[in-house]
């Protein structure tokens, strides 16, 4: 009778973008009406990294949760909710951390990766700790179902693990939790490389029209394709790819047989991306004008949320003897 | 006009011994009046170590809050209260934990020498942590005095630290905590070595007279007093320690001169700790026998707390973009 319950959160790092939407959004759409299902703006996580960038955080997560809806997230169907307006995932974080041995963390490939790259002090107990606060986000809803792409699979698996200690020590609490495998599309970005705020090679759902246009136009495309009558390749164009994306390769023959330039090709895109993105793009428009309802949105999501992990959390209590 | 605040907290790990009546908590009621003060029950802390052993958390919980009222803590005077009761230490040590470096509280010498200790799978996230829940304790209350022992010391230097670094990045919002060092007096145990209930050397609040007589006869003293008339040593007696510790060394003289047994002198000192221990006993048992009075204690304690911790909260979120 009762849906499976399923989880998932975007960190509010920037505005979203055509990947996040292709990538991942859509995908939430989807299964909001399978699932009982809680999609969440992870600001908490994002502070592992952007510790000293905080306006950035106040600011996105806002933006973040007008894209949520613009792409289609319905609030009479699903929870959508800032995790910081749930402290009870700070509260398991810390009751989940006495129970995770500190050498499982330290093998966790990001933060190994992470130990290379960053500077000492920015190595923080947090970072270390930010697949805790996954288990956290993850287990405080006994969530049974996570959508996640295959570079989050080794997190999903440590929560796992967590679940599996604590329900050793403490009895059976947690429910074994299950990766949603989606094959995510590969969207790539402008610059050939895949779309990626990191990058700067974006077209995001707050884009303009105009402003879509004019970032296709600067796209990479096949490089033996030098003049309007050559004959253009799929290898190597981030045109075609993104075409293909869409079902629409056929767009790309007239290039193939050098009938048209790239120029021509990239504005078929572009019309094809405007297209796709128009009715979001209104809807968004229309939210960002409309903040006491996305703010209401957001009070409604998280009173769903903290009905969903009370008991849980009263559980997790007893069985660990505290209050 | 407005008092200087003070915490200070100790675990729930068993029941109260004159050791940390002496020690610490006679400290704490000469303190309660000078300073606003919040004393609270460590049950989170205590799961840095017990955290498969959380029946005894749960039983000494309330059991050290009777201790801290029987040895005189004032409701009306300060906040007695259980850390779990107040979730907002959970949520500040997230928080904090984003700017705390993992080397920092790698080098923690508790840290370092529990590594040689325990088993692999004992060494949790939330072990290390231990320093950076300290200071959400005391950074939640702006608390500037902490009444210390020594052996604290290293972790109240890491927690002004985190204060700093967190002031350093987001502006002034901890003010500078300063450790209360006590000269704790060493009070023995029964077996020579310092009073601990990790040795199963201590005479407790909660002990009966005769129970304390008992223990006092099986105490160590100088193994070169043989017989009755054998002239006894200060060194190496614990029994001559403890009267020592209570201003009654004169009461040692006549074991000294070769006038009295052992025995005659542990009974000495057995009625004077029971004579000391008690109007705490008399309290204790009341209490004991009224625990809704000891729970109304708790939620008003943690009531006091939650209208202290509100503002900082408010502070820290705000600095760092997060709701």
């Amino acid at each position: 009778m009762s849906k499976k319950r399923l989880l998932s959160g975007m960190q509010p790092t920037g505005l979203l973008h055509l990947g996040n939407l292709v990538g991942a959004l859509e995908n939430w759409v989807r299964l909001q009406d399978e699932y009982e299902a809680f999609y969440f703006i992870a600001d908490w996580h994002s502070l592992t990294t952007l510790y000293d960038k905080t306006e950035v955080i106040r600011q996105y997560t806002l933006e973040v949760a007008i894209d949520f809806l613009a792409a289609g997230l319905n609030p009479d169907s699903c929870a959508v909710f800032v995790q910081s307006d749930i402290k009870e995932h700070a509260e398991l974080h810390l009751l989940l951390s006495m129970v995770t041995p500190v050498s499982w963390l330290e093998r966790v490939p990001t933060y190994k990766e992470k130990q290379t790259s960053l500077r000492p002090e920015s190595m923080s107990y947090g970072l270390m700790g930010y697949p805790v606060l996954q288990a956290a986000d993850i287990l405080a809803y006994k969530a049974g179902v996570v959508p996640v792409g295959k570079d989050q699979l080794p997190h999903l698996e440590l929560a796992r693990e967590i679940a599996r200690r604590f329900n050793y020590i403490y009895g059976e609490i947690f429910p074994d939790c299950n990766a949603l495998m989606t094959n995510y599309p590969y969207v790539p970005g402008t610059d050939g490389r895949k779309m990626s705020k990191s990058y700067a090679n974006a077209i995001y759902i707050a884009d303009s029209p105009q402003q879509t246009v004019d970032k296709i136009r600067c796209m990479f495309t096949d490089p033996t394709k030098l003049k309007r009558h050559d004959k253009g390749h799929r290898e190597g164009c981030s045109v075609y790819e993104m075409l293909d994306l869409f079902g629409r390769a056929d767009l790309h023959e007239d290039c193939e047989a050098g009938h048209v330039g790239c120029l021509e090709t990239k504005e078929r895109l572009a019309g094809l991306i405007n297209e796709y993105l128009e009715p979001v793009r209104q809807r968004r428009h229309q939210l960002a004008k409309d903040i006491d309802y996305v703010e209401d949105v957001l009070a409604a999501g998280a009173k769903k949320a903290r009905v969903a992990v009370r008991h849980t959390l009263e559980e997790v209590r007893q069985a660990m003897g505290v209050r």
